[in-house]
């Protein structure tokens, strides 16, 4: 019997106060059968902050091609006027490319890194699939930013996402840095859900993307959260990589620097975990943004050196 | 006989190439008449980079009661309904007020306090007044930021400052970090001067206040100075000062964080650099944007303990 309370209410008609999450942070403790490469201390870190932050864990070297596919892409005109491409509305330059791994055989395979989905399947306590990739772009003087949210309250109205065990993985293209915008992160958030205030319209993907208004916590649950924890934003050369839990409030700030910022990102989803009915009440929103489909248990690709995982 | 060459063409219809500026960095070389609190490490510093930062000039203590004051100004329905004061469009809430100095004698006393006075009598090598003075805010989660600019770019073309021969004194208020949108420069990029390009329309002050759109440098040569020169956001507690020269380029980027920024903000004019027509060919600016009346040299006002200058 499936039970249908929605344990996460949200884009509510009045201000409701957050409350302590529900699931587990780290799902694999005491389960030999999902060990993986990340120690107990990283383990800890990942629980307390809701995020792991590997600085130059891939060389420049590995990461350049996927860059120059990128570069590729944004010549390539059907892909650019299909709907799994966002435009910025300001610049009217690229900003996101969505379901990379299905675009790119270079990107499918990284998604199936060994390494990346040793420490994935650690943490999610299970087999994962691919929810959602993309790749986030903020061209110099250009890339506008996107306010605080967690993304598993938007996946969960959204997408039907039922708990929070998934995990996301951003790895970078460029050089992120204190002036082009890098991802800010609340460390602590990730123990409280936070709802938000406001219906949420058909189809609102389509403005979502561009410019994030719905699904934003008010000031107050904010101000408490970053006044508890602070605020981080990771910095590092091209093939650094921030592992973070689905629910770790984020926000980015606009490129103001001449340095572009090339992030990729997926999002790993437990197999327990598949998507049901968006809990807003809407359609589903396409594939693209939340898999229904495509839900086999990623096996890992194995073509790397062996490897060991070490945390800034 | 006056010379009415433009030195500084901009406003232009189409993009023309930056110039080496024409005037000294530092004007008091080799003048005793002039001599300061400055040593010749902080003369080369600000020669070099076009600012210089003393990371906690004055204590907390000190500069508490000039937040205190703001607050009570938010309070007057009377100034904040002035052409004096600019609201934040985003969010409608206060975002400058212009000419402290005349309307707190507490703000008065700061601008002619002998340590800043001395250093910029020192850089600039004459007497000064006060070309204009303001207040910047920006609130937890909603200031906005200001895109790239030299003040002097828009002061000559809007307000008819003939040379390069002013100093802004920031005092900041509040801790300035790095989410909470802090003052970022180029150093050196004081060293040329960037034409920009774009009709300036009469009353332009009253848009270009709340969002900066005419006077903001061209890509191409904002990409060669902040790739020669980096970028800097100098950051520290509430008492910090920044001094910097009237053509250095900066920006700031949007308060993302719950912790509000306010910057008090002075800017000197040397006596020998009066105010001419606008070089746009506009009528002149408001008082309080660009003093014409009360042109007397500051006089040092000194109530305080002794003090050496010490830069970070």
């Amino acid at each position: 019997m499936t039970d249908h309370r929605d344990l996460f209410p949200t884009r509510l008609e009045s201000e409701r106060d957050m409350f302590p999450r529900l699931d587990p942070v780290v799902h694999s403790r005491n389960q030999d059968r999902w060990d993986g490469p990340l120690g107990e201390e990283a383990l800890s870190r990942y629980e307390r902050d809701g995020f792991l932050w590997f600085e130059g864990f891939f060389s420049r070297e590995r990461v350049a091609p996927f860059f120059d596919e990128l570069r590729g892409m944004a010549l390539d005109r059907a892909l650019m006027d299909s709907d799994q491409v966002i435009v910025d509305p300001d610049s009217g330059e690229l900003r996101s490319v969505f379901a990379m791994h299905h675009v790119s055989e270079r990107f499918d395979k990284l998604t199936r890194d060994p390494r990346i989905l040793g420490m994935v399947r650690q943490l999610l306590g299970s087999d994962v699939y691919i929810h959602q990739s993309r790749i986030n772009d903020k061209y110099g003087f250009k890339g506008g930013g996107f306010n605080w949210h967690s993304d598993f309250e938007t996946w969960h109205a959204e997408d039907g996402m039922p708990r929070m065990r998934a995990v996301s993985a951003s790895l970078m293209l460029t050089d992120n840095n204190e002036f082009n915008g890098p991802l800010m992160l609340i460390p602590g958030s990730h123990h409280y859900f936070v709802p938000t205030v406001g219906h949420t319209p058909e189809d609102n993907w389509k403005a979502s993307l561009k410019s994030q208004r719905l699904g934003v916590p008010e000031k107050n649950p904010l101000q408490r959260l970053a006044n508890q924890g602070g605020i981080r934003a990771p910095k590092g050369p091209p093939g650094s990589l921030l592992l973070f839990e689905c629910n770790t409030l984020h926000a980015s700030n606009r490129n103001l620097s001449p340095w572009p910022r090339s992030n990729l990102f997926f999002v790993y989803n437990s197999v327990d975990n598949l998507l049901a009915e968006p809990f807003c009440g809407n359609a589903p929103r396409p594939n693209f943004l939340g898999e229904r489909e495509k839900l086999e248990p990623l096996a890992m690709y194995d073509n790397f050196a062996p490897f060991q995982v070490v945390t800034a």
